[in-house]
């Protein structure tokens, strides 16, 4: 860690252990939430709770790439969302795991610079308990039309508009990993009938029926609800385009927790301005932040939040627990949980 | 109904069944809400739906006291939500059920003008499933900050605020009947502890706790939400004063869909601005419709909607079938649910 001694450091750990020490560099971004950002404390704090292990370690933690180059040296691990691409592993030759702090990694994508036998491991898993408060908050927005009674309460006008109850409807969810699962525990929750839209056309529990993403058309025109929660790859990108919206009902509505180049958001608020959909929840955006002058901001039907949906004030700390897991799987030869798969992008 | 003959509806009726007809005269006001008028047509699905029952009625239905006083007359149970308090006894000899469209009978009391032989019911129970959708969305509203998450949309600031899953937290839900009961279903089903405040001290599932009305008090710190859903009664107005919003915590969130003068709404909306409470969720106010120039509208930290937390689209076909059911009763000689409590006021 910065200000403490590598060598009397790492010296003192393997005289009690004599086991051989790792060296993790963390290296953060200061232009990034400060929630993505592993700081010393935190640190410490995950330390402390997973004592034994971390006996094993050297950590150093760079910011901005103050010390990337030096410690890249000697890293055998690298907690980083925006690692070094050109020739990483000449300037890392001990390098064997990247673990990054999101769970997304379209920003790493295509992955031809990452040297085969490095590992990289992402963050998923940690969204699950959030995400799934955040698509029951959403479903129940868009059911009681929220996005115009909050415009009402805007303009000062009492218009009373009388909903049904939720129970019956039928949310169609496209991606059912971990975000999926856990927008199909929030529909399952309020009563709604789920059916996830997957690569291999099954879905586990809690959905009650599946069908494969090139079968999608069949299942749009049955929702009441639209939830997104893939990631971005070259084969979700656009997959909500202008043509598969329009196969959606006018009264349904749209929720998007995973990326927003999955949705075509142009006709999206297109249709939305000429009541040709109902409402719309949208928590990621392009580009984030998004500028003040953006169409989505003043959008008819829209409710919009700032990537919000997933993220729990503690997801640092969650972070450290995975990869002091993961750490400990490394110890035993057993192989990483979170790994991303090469060829899916995800 | 207007338009059929009495004469001859009531003599086909009796041909047919030998038993006798009962006059219900149902009462509309041209300036209530759409939904709690009982239109014609309505009343012609509910009577195809119970058509034995229907049978041994005859029905009027009038608008703004357009035919009242004629059919008073005769009439021996009566749908109001208004009735004629004034000498009801003598205008109204055969008189003996009136029905309410409402839950709350707020307006109705001191019920001194009511005869003791007339019994009166409302419409406790068709509000239950909206109010728990309601509360679960208001629940997640409070626990994501959403009032600050909204104004800073309108504001076209892109401000994450990233809070923790709701699991856990304290919900202390202030009346226990037909509503309080699904807000605890709500609080319960996203994982919140429930603590219930009754007059009894006692409280049925999903409550976990229960304290008495007059211990209020000793409950309130512990809330991180507090869910009001009592009628207003002479025990219940002013009950969360401004000395008792001092009690809960800063970071507490409080939600009303019972009556709103059981909340000291101006001290609410003095600790809100101050950030002395984290925000609110408020379905009822006084006067409804707000005027335009009500504090309400631009409060910092509120979200208000124009009384809609309770009430489905099929509210009047769930009040005709509640009717129906409590008809049979009457010829088969039992006691009527959904009764009144004279001295309680509700």
């Amino acid at each position: 860690m910065p200000g403490t001694s590598k060598k009397a450091n790492s010296a003192s750990v393997s005289r009690k252990t004599k086991a051989p020490v790792f060296h993790l560099h963390v290296e953060n971004s200061s232009k990034r939430q400060p929630l993505f950002q592993l700081r010393e404390e935190t640190y410490a704090a995950a330390a402390k709770r997973h004592r034994p292990l971390a006996a094993r370690l050297k950590v150093t933690i760079g910011w901005d790439g103050d010390i990337l180059d030096k410690q890249l040296k000697t890293a055998d691990f690298m907690i980083n969302s925006n690692p070094p691409r050109e020739g990483l592993r000449e300037r890392a030759p001990r390098l064997q795991w990247i673990q990054t702090t999101g769970a997304g990694i379209d920003g790493l994508l295509p992955l031809d610079w990452l040297p085969a036998d490095i590992t990289l491991t992402n963050n998923s898993g940690a969204h699950g308990d959030k995400a799934e408060d955040y698509c029951t908050m959403a479903l129940l927005l868009l059911q009681t039309r929220a996005p115009t009674v909050f415009a009402n309460q805007r303009d000062k006008k009492w218009i009373p508009i009388f909903t049904t109850p939720i129970a019956g409807r039928t949310a169609v969810i496209i991606g059912f990993g971990d975000l999926g699962s856990a927008a199909g525990r929030a529909a399952h929750k309020l009563g709604l009938k789920v059916i996830a839209v997957t690569r291999s056309g099954k879905a586990r529990k809690p959905a009650d029926a599946a069908c494969k993403v090139g079968r999608i058309d069949s299942v749009l025109p049955k929702a009441d609800f639209v939830i997104v929660t893939t990631p971005l790859t070259a084969g979700t990108a656009n997959l909500l385009s202008r043509a598969r919206l329009d196969l959606m009902k006018s009264t349904a509505g749209l929720v998007n927790i995973g990326r927003s180049p999955v949705v075509d958001y142009d006709a999206l608020l297109d249709k939305l301005e000429k009541n040709e959909l109902a409402g719309a929840v949208l928590d990621v955006h392009s580009p984030e932040p998004l500028p003040s002058d953006a169409r989505m901001w003043t959008a008819r039907n829209v409710i919009i939040t700032p990537h919000i949906s997933c993220d729990d004030p503690r997801y640092m700390d969650f972070l450290c627990d995975t990869w002091f897991a993961n750490f400990a799987r490394i110890l035993a030869g057993k192989p990483l949980t979170n790994q991303v798969d090469r060829k899916l992008g995800y």
